[in-house]
Parts: C-alpha cells; sequence; structure tokens
C-alpha cells in the first residue's frame, strides 16, 4: 500500500523526509557505526543530538535563556499530576480552567496536591467555546492558573494569550505546540507530549521559567523533579533517547518548512478548506464557537447518523483512515497537525462533498 | 563506517536483523502506510503489535496467566518512586537488600513513601559479593523485600532467588531480564527498563502478581498506578508505541534464538572468554566474588591505570567503544548484553592479550 492520509489525533502523522532519515541512519548514524536507539546517553553522538534538538527547539519557539527545556517520560496525563507535584508547593493553591475533557482531567488530577480551584468553565456552553477573559475569577495567591491550549475532543483552541497578571500561566500544549507562533514569555510553564506535532509517544517537552523551580512537594519522584532534571540536562535518568532523535529530526524540518509563522499559515489554510465547506452544508455540523474552533481537531456530525458507518469505509477505502470521533462524543473528526499535507485536506474535502452529494 | 562492537551499559546495542527490520517497515508497516510512530495507540494495527509483543514475552519468561504485563514510562529510577507508591500502602513498611549503587538508589527514594528497612547490605565488602541469605535479616510484616537482580556499576548479579516466605520479592531486572531463564512465580514484581535487553529507553515493563494490586497511596500519579495502567491494558494513558514496537521485534528475535535458555547458554559462553582472562592475568584484575560476578557487565582495571587512556584509545581504533568503566569506579566496564554478539567478546578479549603483552 502507498502512505495512506491519517487523521488520528494522536500518535499522528510524522513528515515523510523525518521517517525516511530515520530509516536511512537506522543502523549507522553518521558513520558512528550505531543506531541512535543503542547510543549511550552519555557518549558524545547522543549528547550532540540531544544539544541539537534543543537548541533547534529554542530557535523555533525563541525559548528565552532563562527558561529551561526538559525532555522527560510520562505523556501530558503524567503532567497532570508532576505540574502540580513541582510547582504548587509555592503557595499551595492552584486555579484551572475547563473548557473540555483534557483540562477536566488535569484539574481532577491537581486535587490531590493541593487546594484547587475552578477558575473558569465552558460548562454551559458544553464546552463549545473558550470561557472569555472578562467570566474568570483568578485567585491572586495560586501558584499558577492551568489552561489546555487546544482540547483535541472538543475541538476548541485558545486564539489569545490569558493575563493571569503575576500568577504563572500553565499550559498544556500537547495538541498544538509548534503549529503556531506564540510568546513563550506569557508562560510559567508549557508542557505537552511529542505525538501530536513533535514525534513518537513517550516522550514530554517541558519549557519552564526557571524561578518557578525549587518548590517540588516531598512526594515528588526524583524522576519527575523538574529542579533535578534542570540540573541534569534532563539526564537525571535515562531519557527516551530515540523519541528526542525523531523529534529532533521533527524540529528541523519545520525550520526547513519556514520556521512557526509559515507552519502557521499552512495550518491556516488547511483549517479554512474543511471550516468553509462545514459552514457552507446543511449535511454536516462542526457546532463549535467561531472564534474558538481548532486548526488542529476538526470534530464534525452528520445529521443523518446512521450514515456514520457508510462515510467511514467510503473514506477508508480512498485511504483517508483514523476519521471516527473520540468514543465519548461520537461523530467525526479530522486531526490535521503540522505533517498532514493539503493534499490530504484536500482530498478529505472533495470526498465529503462526493458523499453529500451522493447521500444528502 | 561498518558496525562497531558497542560495550554501553545501556543505552546498549541492538540485535541487527531487529534494526533492519524496523528501516524497512519504518515507512509502511506490513502494507498499512504508516510508520508504527504514526499509528494511533487505539487503531487495531497497533493493538496487534502491543498484543503480540505482550504474548511473546509471556511465552518468553512463562509468565503466568495471574500476573500482569504493563508497559509504561519513567524508566528503573521512577520506578524507585511508583513501586513503593503502588505497594508499600499494604502494611507501610518495605525491606531493601543493598548491593550496590542501583539498590542504594531504590532504597533511598523509596524512604519518601514509608517505613523503610535494610534487610542486608554488602558494604563490608564494599559491594563486591551479593550478602548470603543467611544474614537476612526480614521483616515479616514488610509489604514486600526489594533486590537489584544485577548491578550494572558494581557488577554483581544474583545467582540464586533469595526466599522471601509470604512476603512479596520485588526485583529490578533492568540489566538482566532476558537474560537467563527465571521462575517469575517467585517473584511478586519484576520491573525493568527496557535500555539493556529490550530496546530503546523510554519503556518500563512490569510483571506483577494481580492481588498485588489495589494499594496505591493516594498521593500516586494515575499514569502511573499499576491497578488503572493493567485495568487499561497498559492504555491509561499514551503507551511509548514504538518503543513496545521494538521491545516486540527483539522478543521475536530472542524466541528465534532459542529462548532463554539458549540465550544464557550464549551468555555465559561470552563472560567465560573475559573472566577467564581476568582470573589468569596479574595485568588486569575484576575483583569480584567468583559466585557473584555479573553475565551481563564486568566491570576491570589495568593494575597500572596510567595506562587506561591508551587502552580506550587502542579499543576504539579497533571498532570497541564504551569501555569505559563508570565515573563513581574508574577503570573499563565491557555491558555484554544478549545483542553483543560472541565476536565482540572475542576481539576484546584478543586485543587484551595483545594489549597486556605491548604494556605487561
Amino acid at each position: 500500500m502507498s502512505r495512506v492520509f491519517n487523521f488520528s489525533a494522536g500518535p499522528a502523522v510524522l513528515p515523510e523526509p523525518v521517517l525516511r532519515q530515520a530509516a536511512d541512519e537506522m543502523l549507522d548514524w553518521h558513520g558512528s557505526g550505531m543506531s541512535v536507539m543503542e547510543m549511550s546517553h552519555r557518549g558524545k553522538e547522543f549528547i550532540s543530538i540531544h544539544a541539537q534538538t534543543e537548541a533547534t527547539l529554542r530557535e523555533l519557539m525563541d525559548i528565552p535563556a532563562d527558561y529551561k527545556v526538559l525532555f522527560m517520560q510520562g505523556g501530558a496525563i503524567g503532567e497532570n499530576a508532576i505540574v502540580p507535584m513541582n510547582l504548587i508547593g509555592r503557595t499551595g493553591r492552584a486555579d484551572y480552567v475547563l473548557t473540555g475533557d483534557w483540562s477536566k482531567k488535569s484539574h481532577k488530577e491537581a486535587k490531590t496536591y493541593g487546594q484547587v480551584q475552578v477558575a473558569a468553565t465552558a460548562e454551559s456552553s458544553k464546552f463549545t467555546a473558550i470561557p472569555k477573559q472578562a467570566e474568570w475569577k483568578l485567585d491572586p495567591g495560586a501558584a499558577y492558573v492551568h489552561i489546555c491550549s487546544n482540547e483535541t475532543i472538543g475541538g476548541v483552541q485558545f486564539h489569545w494569550t490569558p493575563d493571569t497578571g503575576s500568577v504563572p500561566l500553565v499550559a498544556d500544549m500537547s495538541s498544538d505546540i509548534l503549529s503556531r507562533a506564540i510568546d513563550v514569555r506569557k508562560y510559567g510553564l508549557i508542557y505537552a507530549g511529542a505525538q501530536k506535532n513533535m514525534g513518537p509517544s513517550g516522550l514530554t517537552v517541558v519549557i519552564v521559567r526557571q524561578d518557578l523551580l525549587g518548590h517540588a512537594l516531598p512526594i515528588t519522584p526524583t524522576a519527575f523533579n523538574y529542579k533535578l532534571q534542570a540540573e541534569a540536562d534532563s539526564m537525571y535518568n535515562t531519557p527516551p533517547t530515540y523519541a528526542i532523535y525523531i523529534a529532533g529530526l521533527v524540529f528541523q524540518h519545520v525550520k526547513k518548512m519556514g520556521g512557526l509563522k509559515a507552519v502557521e499559515e499552512h495550518n491556516r489554510a488547511k483549517a479554512k478548506l474543511l471550516y468553509d465547506l462545514l459552514d457552507a452544508s446543511s449535511f454536516y455540523r462542526n457546532g463549535i464557537a467561531r472564534e474558538d474552533r481548532s486548526l488542529m481537531n476538526v470534530p464534525f456530525w452528520l445529521k443523518d447518523e446512521t450514515k456514520n458507518e457508510a462515510f467511514l469505509k467510503g473514506a477508508e477505502a480512498r485511504g483517508m483512515l483514523q476519521l471516527k470521533g473520540h468514543r465519548s462524543v461520537g461523530g467525526m473528526r479530522a486531526s490535521i497537525y503540522n505533517a498532514m499535507p493539503i493534499e490530504g485536506v484536500q482530498a478529505l474535502v472533495q470526498y465529503m462533498k462526493e458523499f453529500e452529494s451522493q447521500h444528502g
């Protein structure tokens, strides 16, 4: 089979040139006689890969020098505990903004580690919109305010940066990191599982302002203590070396594409194709507030849900996979991360039009 | 450069046929049109890979049905906290046996989560021998007894299974899992980072007797809660999918080699070559009690340490890498895990003889 169009919400499609390079270098990285998988994390070869991966990410995201970049394990669900373990100790309190399933999960887990407040929730809109800043009730004594910048299940995304005053803003950017230019200085901490826009699952990137380190609760496992990992350049324990290498190749690929501004333009163009079709259709619906729509995950529903199976089958026959919506909401979902080519979205839109004309 | 002989203590050498297959399948796994890295962990393709990986490990290690196999993240250093978080709650107490740097580290971390006792320590021998069972002072009220079956830095290994009565035995087998046949029934829990005998770093395998689940401390992160992971087939969060796939290929390779008895024979033959040379030499020394010597990591010292640099340089020139000893003990260390071919050990022994005859 030739390569498919993979609309998975994550792990997700990766740039083909990255995969080709990884295949070419599998048995012998740069004349070292070793696969990257086989390298000691303390050997000069891997240390150079690690350093270049971090440097490229810093360049792409314009990460200031007073922020540490950590390459960790455990994913964003791990971070739901690791973030409060490391940060809540400063005041014992934290604010959470609820915009969908992922931020609700983060909030629930944090309760174990301190006094946690819901500063705002989109529940009244059934999580189809981001709560306006004016409605937020922030606790000035919170150690941080937590948001999820993009909700993969609901399909809402922040298109503005909250102002949390002197309280550090913490963002779960698992599903939209590197999809657009952001100002890292406006955040105290950013975390992201790699498996959407960065690489394979099993790697978690944490970008943290240095002055926030040093407040870990005593029950924090040393492997997940940001301060220890920052002091050890993410090598307090053996890092997920191969995943870091692939992420490094992805970062270089994003740089070659022109950096985050170019990537954002590309992502906007892809999302527009889908939303324009959904807005013009009475056969499909999306249902998310226009100003809060995700550029990464586009959930949509056939108004006649009895046609779901036929829709998915037809898509699969055309090499378009993983379009089934999350089991908690049903319908369809097209995840169109950075590495989804515009041709994939064009093919989907074309198919959706054909399906509508046959079944509408 | 052609492939080298990589004596790294981990991440470490992998079987070449595994790397070749991974390279071949990088862009299109079994006609799926996707790399394994790109697959949704909930899609049928990855679920089949996951199931086959677990089934092959169960077959190789003869894992009984009442044991769960978990594929997690965080490595053995993560497990130093995750094990007590999940197990110590039953009685609040645990016993640790200290045989070197890794078991000392496990013991130190566990103190955060309960009342922890040293049941035996090899300190009086400077960790050059495993403490005899008769010397162990076990607490019958302990929730578990923890050992490290092989110490990669000191080079000692358990060649017998401790009898801990009705108290479950917990073993960190990071550096010797799959190197020999063991009786899983004698253990309550086995954990191992993948990066020595199983695959890339970033994957942690946990084999746990089901009746030990359900005692997690309230502060246990859900991503690291064995019970939640067991109930979700290791998919409570996104598992490290690509590392699981590579481990699966390694397991199949071990099976083709004839299983763990054949692998053990191979490992014994490799280690014998090195220990025979060390025993016969007055130029090199090993210093570990004969009955406790590791088959995986062979530390040795040149009696004249001023020749260390020359030794390492000569080895590197012959394509033998990562022979420098751990910074805490100096000297040399040859890690000869499953995937180190006997030709690599033969080449090392030949070089050691030549070096001795030139410099002795």
